[in-house]
């Protein structure tokens, strides 16, 4: 996993909030293939994703149309049914746009 | 660690993400104390965080001005300059404005 490299803003970030429920069968198979599967929607620019008691997935887009159609997908609407019922005890869906960026590279690498 | 309650949108995430050096003297100190005056700031209104390689936090404002504030303060900018000569390999700090939000809170908690 590697900070996501995306183009100049504007551009868009749908920030994924969760906490997980102790139920994690079928949990592994549905998050690798929804990755796979966000990383070949028109308009995915990129991904990046951490989790200790709280999980953290921001994927990144370039317009809240390609959002919306990935929303609208029918694997991720079963996935996100599955998550509702088993997966999550919590979780919060925050749309936004990235209006700057800035990063910082060690020249020690 | 929870989801943080943030209010109606519109209102302002920074997302931070980052890949860290072996070098941890003074990290946890410092994230602590930057946590804990991040809270202070006028404008502040939650935090998420969590790290396995890659580290995410997001943290939430309610304008550009209260960010611009925050990066300006004194402490924090003393905390970002030990980040970059110690602490990270990478970091991006992305500024977003978020347009909308939804949530789903489990009936089994």
């Amino acid at each position: 996993m590697m900070i996501a490299t995306t183009p100049k803003p504007p551009y868009y970030a749908v920030i994924f909030t969760s906490i997980k429920t102790e139920d994690d069968r079928g949990y592994n198979v549905m998050s690798t293939k929804m990755v796979e599967l966000a990383q070949k929607q028109e308009g995915f620019l990129g991904m990046e994703t951490a989790r200790n008691e709280l999980g953290i997935t921001v994927s990144y887009w370039s317009s809240l149309n390609a959002i919306q159609h990935w929303k609208l997908n029918l694997e991720h609407t079963e996935a996100r049914e599955n998550g509702r019922s088993t997966w999550y005890k919590q979780f919060k869906v925050r749309i936004s746009k990235v209006e700057r960026d800035y990063g910082f590279e060690s020249m020690n690498l």
